[in-house]
């Protein structure tokens, strides 16, 4: 028997419904393999292949020579600065409404070697890639042009990635994005109603009942979205009120590094061949959230596709309870 | 350069940025051939096979004993009726937002014969199905405890089908789900500002425009989306303003199922393989949007995955401009 419950943020609909994950499939394996079709010699983003990316706007220095981490303007950018001139025929009302975006499209390579998975860096290889993020964030927050920093990683074909070796990226934008505009205004009303922060209520509800808990340490706690959109959506926030992530400390960014780890290396035991989104949620710029919002991580792993439901109604259906993802991710059993 | 667009009807905005299709990729593939794991002896929905389904809720005759078009419950349900007793602890804020769906997930089988697509069923057989869609509304709009239809196809992999043999699904729900909220608010609010249906404004904009139209016939009209999310996304309208697809004449339902084969057998020579979603939006029941709500199918190919950008922002990055797309899909070259 399935059940329709609501994000306690923005009030998504999902259907969790269990009894589909039996349901016959006769298309043979779901995501091909993750294998290299280019060898790593190709790879544009390994080191000493640094001709093949634009120059880079930030190096985080490592051994010798060599760079630990590298932020290079994307080559194939969804949006660019500096467009707002282009003229735009305006012939009837539909063609009126194009506009050029202006914003900045970035790639973060986190590791100079090969890899392909946070997993494979050291805890504080990849603690300098959340501070890598910290600092470019921080970076465009003076910029005028610019309300919002989307920041997210791409892992498996299924995830929307294009190349393996280990990166992520960040879309400057004009905007304050759909997504971001309704948690906002979500946590801002529950501040208005109930005088405290939504997402500080929900670490505490999620605490106290233990149901969906993955891991958590000192600073930052993890657990499986009450109302996840796939198996296994998982939300990392920190326990001390923050609205703005390039406030995080370098020290915080060990722990939030360690932990971001973890998680993942669990997933990979559930999840074979594991595709993941990882989407930083923090506050726009110039705009005093600091009372209401609290910034995170949505780790959502990609599994089942969005389909003809999803499309036309903007509903998700999940085949498994969060609760039961918890617990498998803890190695334990559910019900 | 890419170029922002917002949806006419509900203002999604879309990244039309066509310089990303060159981007480099190292996953070999993108999706795994159709690949028929069961053989045909093995599918549930085949003729002669009813044993493996529910028992029909409707059948349409064919020749002598066998049927033409089969409506069976979905034994895999997102949704189910009769479930509202269940009871639900309620320890914390969020324990309390569970609820059990209400609703019914039905699968329309297409076509006794094990074929994988609309173009392999005649224009009649097509034109049955759409029928059976009108009829299987027709039911629910008579029950008090349904609000809304979302009748929908998935075709291949990546469109989130799990069996091959040619299907459609109808989930019957309590609520009107969000995106047809959203639109019946715009198409609302614009017949108030402007006295004329949205949609109506749109035909006559698209026909004159002529830069984005695939197919038309006498009581149909198709072309490629302004602010479309995915290349070659397809939107199909009646000529003649109608909130309610379950209005369809049976002679309508032939110029239909024609203008919707032609289209897809131009989408089989764009993409291979060709994953799609064809999505009913129609008026919900028990509410009065016949002056400003206009039925309509929605197309689409699914060849991008959504990514980290699309699922942190509400945002759409389409690497194909539907100008290209609608050229292409005509034979043409554009700009």
């Amino acid at each position: 028997m399935s059940e329709l419950r609501r994000d306690p943020i923005v009030g998504r609909q999902v259907l969790i419904a269990e009894d589909r994950a039996g349901r016959p499939n006769d298309f043979r394996g779901g995501e091909p393999a993750n294998s290299v079709d280019q060898p790593a010699r190709d790879c544009p983003f390994c080191g000493g292949r640094e001709e093949l990316t634009p120059a880079a706007l930030l190096e985080v220095p490592g051994d010798g020579n060599a760079w630990q981490v590298r932020v290079v303007p994307n080559k194939y950018p969804a949006v660019s600065l500096g467009c707002e001139a282009r003229a735009l025929s305006a012939n009837s009302s539909l063609e009126s409404s194009p506009q050029v975006p202006i914003g900045s499209h970035e790639v973060i390579i986190e590791s100079p070697r090969h890899v392909q998975d946070i997993t494979e860096l050291s805890v504080e290889e990849f603690a300098q890639v959340l501070r890598t993020y910290r600092d470019r964030v921080l970076h465009w927050s003076t910029d005028e042009r610019v309300r919002y920093c989307s920041v997210f990683k791409n892992v498996g074909i299924a995830a929307g990635a294009s190349l393996q070796h280990v990166h992520s990226q960040l879309v400057a934008l004009p905007e304050i994005p759909p997504v971001m505009l309704a948690e906002l205004g979500s946590a801002e009303y529950y501040l208005a109603k109930h005088r405290t922060c939504i997402f500080c209520k929900l670490i505490d509800d999620e605490l106290e009942l233990s149901q969906r808990l993955v891991v958590e340490n000192d600073k930052f706690v993890a657990f499986c979205a009450f109302a996840g959109r796939q198996p296994y959506e998982t939300w990392i926030l920190p326990r001390d009120h923050s609205a703005q992530f390039e406030q995080l400390s370098d020290a915080e960014a060990t722990d939030l590094s360690a932990l971001l780890r973890d998680i993942v290396g669990r997933l990979l035991k559930q999840l074979s061949p594991l595709a993941y989104n990882l989407i930083l949620h923090s506050s726009p710029f110039r705009q005093d959230t600091a009372d209401y919002f609290h910034w995170h991580f949505e780790l959502v792993p990609r599994s089942t596709q969005l389909a003809g439901f999803e499309w036309g109604t903007g509903m998700h259906i999940n085949p498994l309870s969060p609760e039961r993802a918890a617990a498998r991710i803890n190695g334990e059993e559910w019900g």
